[in-house]
């Protein structure tokens, strides 16, 4: 296991929700959901929620795929098609790096590959490697 | 119980989260949440997916507070400060209001009341009206 | 020229900038600006209200380009690289397409390819057909 | 004239385009537009590029009133109504402060005082000193 996926195992609330980290390389990454009951919402569809957080934990990934610590600032999420079952992918991309700061974008799609949700992030990089003691 | 209270009482995310429902009137809500273990992200802190899903909820409350139903289009939120215990806040506020969209803005704050996060967001209002048959 | 190109021209705001329309089909467009002097914020670079206007421009024609008129609710845009000389161009691309809402990202580069900006926005969709009477 | 208003008065594009700083303390900036013919859109109202600018310029004033200097980084804008004639303010406010980081929020109005936009933007903080050789 490399030290990425040591790091992201320990993300308590992204274990917890069953969120998994299908692959990652430089700028980076892919994760996945089932989508189970307890990430609907009250009309019955998948929560905006559920949605950012896998969202967010691509991004994450990404931005912390050059081994340095970052903490994300700023996000935007755009919905586009309401799922209640399935599977949803979230893939994000490096679009802008710097020093202190870096941009990215996530697609959220289900299994037919059909775009559910758009994000786009920011983070602010730290000077800390990345470790797990 | 309220019909608004009944139908987010069935947001299985929200509550398996432990979000709870304050206070709501018509274009605003109020709700918290007690920061538990399983909310933080790799780094000990309050994960951005649980920071959004607090704001998301209360800005869906407000949204449904004229009592028809609504979809989130969009939102945009910035994070300005990590938390790793206590209680957070989430407060909703409409700033626009049409027969087909809504805008809210959500103060995301802690128990020192420190703004922890601000977020903005858009519904697609629908002609249905919110019910729990 | 086209029904979009005419009414594109009628644009003053565009047009007195010196926004160029090169080329669009259909859920896509591609405009440029030339930087002038007068595009120049008080650092010296060009203005962030340049960058967006480009980009909504770019936005504006790819979401008309189905020959109907749609009004612009909300956009992010976040800025990589400050630019002071030379060509920006914008290149929008349809991600989302509903009956009553419609979304676009746009990359703003300049002639050396760099990604300057990043833009996401979305439109309400109306009705009417696209007409210049 | 403060060094800030002097420093503002070189930005040639808001300048060209009528925009006139109204106020401004530590944190907090107001500006105004009367909107002319060359502000308007091909559907003749206000172009959101010109409302974003406004928006921007205030959110600027207030991030530079502190005496340092600063770079937008992101921002999201969402429109609400469509304006044709009359004057437009728009009021920044900072919500977040850090050696780093700023966020400002920017409310845009009419002369009714109807919310015409929302804007939120975020700075990045250099350690330069605002100065006007």
């Amino acid at each position: 296991m490399t030290t990425i996926e040591a790091y992201f195992k320990r993300d308590s609330y992204a274990e917890s929700m069953g969120i998994k980290l299908l692959e990652f390389s430089e700028g980076r990454a892919k994760a996945m959901l089932e989508i189970a009951e307890n990430h609907l919402n009250s009309a019955g569809t998948v929560h905006g929620g559920v949605i950012f957080t896998l969202a967010d934990f691509a991004f994450a990934v990404a931005a912390h795929s050059h081994g340095t610590v970052s903490a994300a600032i700023n996000s935007c999420i755009s919905f586009f098609k309401a799922v209640s079952a399935g599977v949803l992918y979230a893939e994000a991309k490096e679009i802008s790096f710097h020093p202190k700061l870096a941009s990215y974008t996530v697609d959220v799609t289900n299994e037919k590959n059909e775009l559910i949700a758009s994000f786009q992030g920011m983070v602010y990089r730290k000077k800390d490697t990345l470790n797990i003691e």
